[in-house]
């Protein structure tokens, strides 16, 4: 590899103290150095192949900067901004985020785990939790930082960021029946997931805020958010006939699915069906039709996730206290919600 | 931090020789091992709370297991399926990949290359490329592997994985020609990337195989890839008023941006306007209408590009030899092209 350039040399080439130059070049410290001063000094160092030896100072620190993300799939349109939430909040005080797709498969989740404490990360954010999770566990157990994104476990013990799925599904039934929707149908996700399990809850709740049943014909629980999960509960719904005239989805994959479904059977949306989705990912407004949906802000998730762990980070493992943020939704009505017809 | 086990007290849980666990909780080595005697050992390891120390080896062998994966935008769809290609060939032989955003700004870019550089990566993948690109310069020059995925610069010393822009834009074309449209416009991509460049002139030449002049009105060369620019492209070709009978954007996030104009303009697609996208990204089959585009195989090039990267990292820098791979690419025909209107 490059560099047999010291710090003296940088700093000479730079025409600064070696303080200096050693305060630029550390992530942590670099905000005590003027901006063109600290760029003139990383200017050089990339000139002179300057590389500080990060094997050394993890020994004398024991900090590697380096936080272990687990997530279940970066191409599930979710997880993008939420990674890069974390990776701007992080990148900015100098840590970097190792990132770790599990396809919430429990082996693949332990291995990657096994390799981020090989790789001595400082902390986790995990944004695969289920409500039991054995990870979550472990990581605690062994005295890392942790910060659960997006889902939570039924532990009360650790950070969470998570958006709040009550008022977001009320809000959807609210709209609904204000358009006269009676007969509502419930496409649900996993229930050992927290957003799964959360918003189907939510749902119960919010059609009896109406005065409305919910017979369990009307609600097809999914093994996965996916937009197969979605198409495969639209079939079983459409068989049941149980006249639901709006179809809500615990999230927009599972949407697209009951989507997919409706025009495959020739059943227009929303004249015959009005379909809600949740989460709002990118492009549901050029859907046919544009998607009614919940809006929840991933990239704050994500953002706020790295902000709290970082907090812990900061202290002592004994002065560590755990902190819930819970961040606001918002309905998006668009096209896929209408009038239920006479 | 945890960890007070010793690799022997993990061999003696586990059944094992202290040879077996060194080589079941080394990535590098763990093939060595059968499946289910790793797993035990991992489990045992776990369970202690035994993590090797990431530092001492790394100063041992100078290797960091980690690569640089430099990409302009994560919450651009095109980025994640590259990034999970690549996450899923370098952790399988226990590498991991460090994920830096550039927004395609260089500042930004110079200061998460530096710190990858800090953090002693083994080596780069970058999908920022430009033509002319002064990151690819210096990490050439200081000695790193370095592939570039999805674009290339003008430099043929250095391994790239790209798709097929010349095919894919060719059948575009052909596809059209074939359904009698003559007049087409162009809304091309920046063209400091080779992306925007190479389908820019593969659009020149494939309309001169089939005998067709392409005016300047019917080109317009957009800032970014992006929603907006292609909305903005396709104002300034309805004010040119060219008589194109279709539009063909060179991504598909551009493509989104032309089909947003035409709709605010009361233009009906395909019906007034035949329009093609390219790229393929996810839930464009869902659009409306659903668009007829150029499929590349996304998950691939960073596959291929990890693939490339492991095998530089085996041999010497000596014996280096860059290598080139062009992935083949795929027309997808949706409804948003059809016959022109006579």
């Amino acid at each position: 590899m490059a560099g047999t350039a010291r710090l003296k040399d940088v700093a000479d080439a730079a025409g600064v103290h070696v303080a200096t130059a050693s305060r630029a070049l550390n992530p942590e410290s670099r905000h005590l150095v003027r901006v063109e001063t600290a760029d003139r000094i990383l200017r050089e160092a990339r000139r002179m192949g300057y590389v500080p030896d990060h094997f050394a100072r993890g020994l004398r620190t024991r900090r590697s900067y380096t936080v272990g993300v687990i997530i279940p799939d970066l191409t599930n349109p979710l997880f993008p901004p939420i990674v890069r939430g974390i990776e701007d909040v992080l990148s900015e005080v100098g840590y970097t985020a190792l990132i770790a797709n599990t396809d919430n498969d429990s082996v693949a989740e332990h291995l990657r785990f096994d390799a981020f404490l090989r790789r001595s990360v400082d902390g986790f954010i995990l944004a695969t939790a289920r409500r039991s999770h054995e990870a979550v566990d472990v990581a605690l157990a062994s005295g890392y930082p942790v910060v659960l994104a997006n889902r939570r476990t039924s532990r009360t013990d650790v950070s969470t960021v998570t958006t709040d799925d009550g008022r977001g599904t009320t809000a959807v039934i609210d709209h609904l029946v204000g358009l006269g929707h009676r007969r509502v149908a419930y496409v649900a996700g996993p229930q050992d997931l927290s957003t799964g399990f959360t918003r189907l809850e939510a749902f119960r709740s919010a059609m009896a805020a109406h005065g409305l049943d919910v017979e369990n014909d009307q609600v097809v629980v999914c093994p996965a958010f996916s937009v197969e999960s979605g198409a495969r509960a639209m079939v079983d719904l459409l068989a049941r006939d149980s006249g639901s005239t709006a179809v809500v989805a615990a999230n927009d994959l599972l949407a697209l699915g009951v989507l997919d479904t409706l025009r495959a059977e020739g059943r227009r949306c929303p004249e015959d069906v009005s379909v809600v989705g949740y989460n709002d990912m990118p492009f549901v407004d050029k859907l046919d039709p544009p998607l009614t949906t919940v809006r929840i802000p991933h990239y704050e998730v994500g953002a706020t996730a790295a902000r709290l762990l970082l907090e812990l980070l900061a202290v002592k493992r004994e002065a560590r206290q755990p902190r819930s943020v819970v961040l606001p939704t918002e309905l998006v009505v668009r096209r896929s919600s209408g009038p239920p017809r006479r």
